[in-house]
């Protein structure tokens, strides 16, 4: 990595130190300027403007500490520093090839005018596509072990925008979005799953557009060692506070200095596809702190798990209730004859998996503890190491090697994660000797430690140690119920993707994901990082696999629209999610699934807009094919796309895999057509999507 | 173990299963009555009396359930049960070879009248010297997981007795003593180590003496998978109740069934021996769960460790302060020049361990974290296997090794808990790698997992898991800051010691410890288990080895007391807690640390009265070697001892260790005098207390 920074920028930043500044601040880039003030108070602020549009206006910045006085109440500027930076690096796997970090920052140096006079630096860096900052508590006398019982930061912002939210829950972000203005935002008619904050806090990435025509996003980068920040919206102000979520005592974050928050971004354009292009949050990340990186493998891959959610099989071994973990002999234990794990049935998915060259098979439910794991709020339910009897580690493992496919290891903790950590090293002990090189984690449920959330700082550092740990031992991670991500694969790739939204599973469990559930997650989850959303079910009616069980229940999109995700919803982890069964009856359009790439050189966003519709093409890695998709919302629409980022002068096969007509989400969801066609960079393809539905695309050079 | 059941008992427990019982229901041995009635509000109680005399009178029992309806309302007796148990047993360790377990049981199944019909089992067992009950909670549909809210245990007490109780502190136990009548129970005065329960909550074991001649203790056996309980005291009528130390949530156990409460405790005696001699709890608890115990050393130790409390050393390396343990560099940090666990000291220590025959040297301070380990409720202060740049593990390990001494290794733990349990396995590795085969553990501070306490549900599991790894670990362990206990090292023999109340060490930091704290701990804190007390302090006036730093400080007891208690203080776990240059300058004294056994086949409480004075005899294990202790408070006394439990016919010559005349606690404490005598099972010893002080005595036999 390069860092150009200007000597005209040092020259400024040596004489801002030196001064005692009186007035504004402030720092811009291209159309973005940033503004830090004092206020009349004496409270420090900052303001936005995108081509002197305002963003944010003047809005509150500051920390409230438990051992009082803290940063929340009269602060002067002490001095002030800026610095250029236009930086180029290369992700271990991405979206991009190469990614531009280009910023100035202007860093604010904040005291409080009497004793104990402690210090406080606000950060802040302009980007093109908008701004982030964050508080750093430097190394001092007055200030080292210390406790934020709150966060002042505030985003005011200037009209009732148009807002994609969730219910602000301390321990899920497993939601549909609902669409409001601001001052609309109420979150009571939502069964909340967990834990609700207040009813006009929501959950970040907030996605926004003004009536202006500028689109807004609202979230944090690189969430270490501090609590998820929520927002709570001031339904008449239009004032969003910042709102942390609160560990075990009701504190916010214990910490030490030096220290630093996250940082708080605001990415802002005049377009949808500007958004979903940003790199700016994992710009705010640390470069990878893994030196050898050969080991990292984006993959796709299949798993026993979907017949779980479609009720053909079970994770569960016994329908015995009221286990100890300690003390059961689990070879005695009744069978109920619908165990998924079980040696066989993983063979056959190893055997998929190696006929269609997918890397990798997840099996869910090979470990004792599975009777009644889930919602006793039960310490010791797993421990990580024991298969059940049905399940033979050992063959599996040979089996899988001769067919030179991966098992994906699983490793649940229903919340308990004092019971997860004091088992952790064994446990990927147990992966290393059986040859297991990734793991899915899960947290459903209350965490253990009673009284902390999910998204709290405890939880934070574990999800962060975790991937650590993982690591450490050359091991890929898929965190499930987890923090939503806030750029940190750039920092630890072995990190390849996180659940922390409501996945495709919710099709199977309930009133499903509303068809434009995949249109507004680039928007707000996915602008953190890859999610693990499990796309390419095929099998859309779920009826079909278990009459009883599954009355009523499907998937809310068309078939077409489910390989368009593999596209739309960038993730190096890619599951083919449906049975082995149901790609068999459409091998023809598994055909897409099995050519899609994981890892990408460039990618288009060729046209989007939040709850409506996402098209996106990406070129594979290291290769010269391209893969398009498209998805809409209920709304059939018919995309026009401009193929001008293909290789001019060269000739490409695109085979089209789209909704047939008639489909329809709902009515028709398995038509779907598949025909090639001829382009080169001067073609234009139109792709007509159904209602909830959406087109993949295939382009692959031809052969000369 | 053999069960001595009789047959008569079996038709018994037969009949009255069969039986739907409308009256009370009683259970006896000797003169210790029990009788459970359902009170006139239809609520289950139990009454314990003594020779007639009312020791606790009808007592409510009852849990609540914060799933309610749970077991604090109207319970109707579904049927009950009687066993009468007589067996001997043997401990790995012990003040006697043989324990007898003499009870009657009485089992009283309870049910609610209404659905869901829950139920619940009350187990009493009847002693000679008390009795112990506890709440079962039997395998049924309609209670598998849940939670107590409360439990509605109390023990009321017939008359204004004179108590010895510390405050209800969730997180401490390390108090002086109050001597108090039950009216005057108020912890408001005493200034609070860490969380005051309310300030009519006192701790177990609470030691009561009646004005009709009875000595009661109240405490419990068999603490697991519940938290600690405490009693609050209504000053007026005298009734005690059950205040179990909440979880991090408020809630006091989360449970499943089939689980069980530990037991609570009533030992009672017309005589004040007769509460030390006492086995009832230790026979309330389970048998040893390690089935090859012959790694288990009682042993006698010095440690690296007074002289830190002395001021004449430092646990820390540096003076640095807010160091954080990830990132440091401690080869960098400047050394303070005070360390004492340096490489070379330890020597010194091995080299005075090796060439008096004690067994073991314990080292505090010999890794990294030391510098602001403490009072920053931190999570990452210590790793536990990481050394500081002047302790060489290797070459220690080699030279104790050469010189036929162990090293005791150190964890403390700086309350940190979840770090620990997440570091302990690559601990116990290190441990194992270098030569140790015993661990100090240590939990100074506020507990992590944030809001849970020393005494908690969370924390007892974690001293209990722990002494369970260490069990598998083939590990030793005495733990510090710990749940006081509770006589689980019947089950775990590895479990040597806990400290886990006041121990010697406050004589170095604070007003000291009253004379009259040895003479009531045995009747308190003692009557769980083995305390870690540190004795054998010769430098009784601290300013001579740092008189700027110890200015008036001193051990509030003569010399000779300090050896007296290696008997009074029963523990197989014994420390020669001062420097070797102490007791270089005194090695006629040294001569009983040196002798005195930590193992005993058996022992004679000949005098005692809690708050006065304490006098033991013990024979030593395998040998017809005995040692007496004699200790008195603020008062001289002489103590008149019949040595009748020498064998009869055999000559022995005692060695005694007596207080000078004029010796004072405080104004001549280190005048002591030691003179032999022959003596066989007629002789009668007569020792001269002087104030705070205590004599010692040997008695081997002479050689024919």
């Amino acid at each position: 990595m390069k860092n150009f920074l200007s000597t005209a920028a040092l020259l400024l930043a040596a004489y801002s130190a030196a001064a005692q500044p009186t007035g504004p601040l402030t720092a811009r880039l291209d159309k973005v300027s940033l503004t830090f003030a004092l206020n009349s108070s004496g409270q420090p602020t900052y303001s936005v403007s995108y081509n002197q549009k305002p963003v944010i206006q003047p809005s509150r910045l500051g920390i409230s500490l438990a051992e009082g006085p803290g940063f929340d109440a009269v602060l002067e500027v002490a001095g002030s520093e800026t610095k250029d930076v236009d930086e180029t690096w290369q992700p271990v796997w991405g979206e991009v090839k190469n990614i531009r970090n280009h910023y100035q920052q202007l860093t604010v140096h904040l005291r409080q005018p009497q004793a104990p006079g402690r210090q406080l630096d606000v950060v802040f860096r302009v980007f093109a596509d908008g701004v982030g900052f964050r508080y750093e508590f430097p190394q001092q006398d007055k200030l080292q072990y210390f406790t934020v019982s709150d966060e002042q930061t505030q985003f005011n912002l200037p009209a009732d925008h148009k807002a994609f939210w969730i219910p602000g829950d301390y321990d899920s972000n497993e939601y549909s979005y609902t669409t409001s203005r601001l001052s609309q935002v109420n979150t009571t008619p939502i069964a909340v799953i967990q834990h609700r904050a207040a009813p006009t806090t929501v959950q970040t990435p907030l996605m926004l557009k003004t009536d202006d025509g500028l689109y807004v996003n609202i979230h944090e980068a690189a969430l270490v060692n501090y609590p998820a920040m929520f927002v709570n919206v001031d339904p008449k102000t239009f004032a969003l506070k910042a709102q942390l979520v609160p560990s075990a005592t009701g504190a916010k974050a214990y910490l030490q200095t030096p220290e630093h928050t996250p940082w708080r971004t605001v990415v802002v354009a005049d377009n949808a596809p500007a958004i979903l292009a940003s790199k700016l949050i994992l710009n705010l990340n640390e470069p990878s702190k893994i030196a050898d990186t050969g080991w990292i493998k984006p993959q796709k891959f299949v798993g026993v798990w979907w017949e779980m959610h479609v009720n053909k099989a079970s994770w569960n071994y016994s329908d015995a209730s009221n286990i100890k973990l300690a003390g059961t002999d689990w070879s005695t234990l009744k069978p109920n004859g619908r165990h998924g794990a079980n040696t066989a049935n993983v063979k056959r998915y190893i055997d998929f998996a190696a006929r269609h060259g997918l890397q990798s098979v997840l099996v869910e439910g090979w470990n004792v503890g599975w009777e009644d794991w889930y919602g006793n709020w039960k310490e010791e339910v797993f421990d990580f190491v024991t298969p059940y009897p049905d399940f033979d580690v050992q063959e599996l493992q040979r089996y899988a090697a001769a067919k030179s496919v991966k098992l994906i290891m699983h490793h649940e903790t229903s919340g308990s994660v004092t019971n997860y950590e004091r088992r952790q090293d064994e446990a990927l002990r147990f992966m290393k000797q059986h040859g297991y090189d990734a793991v899915k984690t899960g947290y459903v449920g209350r965490i253990i430690p009673r009284g902390e959330h999910h998204d709290g700082q405890w939880m934070v550092n574990h999800f962060n140690r975790t991937a650590e740990n993982m690591a450490r031992q050359q091991i890929m991670v898929d965190m499930h119920e987890s923090v939503r991500p806030t750029g940190l694969h750039r920092t630890y790739p072995n990190w390849l993707a996180n659940e922390a939204a409501r996945g495709n599973e919710f099709n199977a469990w309930s009133s499903g994901n509303l068809p434009e559930h995949e249109t507004i997650l680039p928007f707000t989850r996915l602008m953190g990082g890859p999610m693990d959303y499990t796309p390419g079910i095929f099998q859309i009616k779920l009826e079909s696999w278990n009459p009883a069980q599954n009355k009523g229940r499907q998937v809310h999109t068309t078939l077409a629209k489910q390989l368009a995700l593999y596209v739309t919803m960038y993730s190096p982890l890619q599951m083919a999610a449906d049975l082995p069964e149901a790609y068999e009856q459409h091998l023809d359009a598994f055909q897409f699934i099995k050519d899609v790439a994981v890892d990408w050189d460039d990618t288009r966003i060729l046209a989007a807009e939040p709850g409506e519709y996402v098209s996106i093409a990406r070129q594979a890695k290291g290769t010269d094919e391209w893969y398009l998709g498209a998805i809409t919302d209920e709304q059939a629409r018919s995309q026009t796309l401009k193929l001008d980022f293909l290789k001019p002068g060269q000739r490409y096969t695109a085979t089209i895999y789209a909704d047939a007509p008639g489909a329809h989400w709902e009515k028709n969801p398995m038509a779907y057509q598949i025909r090639q066609v001829k382009v080169d960079s001067k073609s234009v393809l139109k792709l007509q999507l159904a209602p909830g539905g959406g087109a993949a695309v295939s382009i692959k050079p031809v052969k000369k």
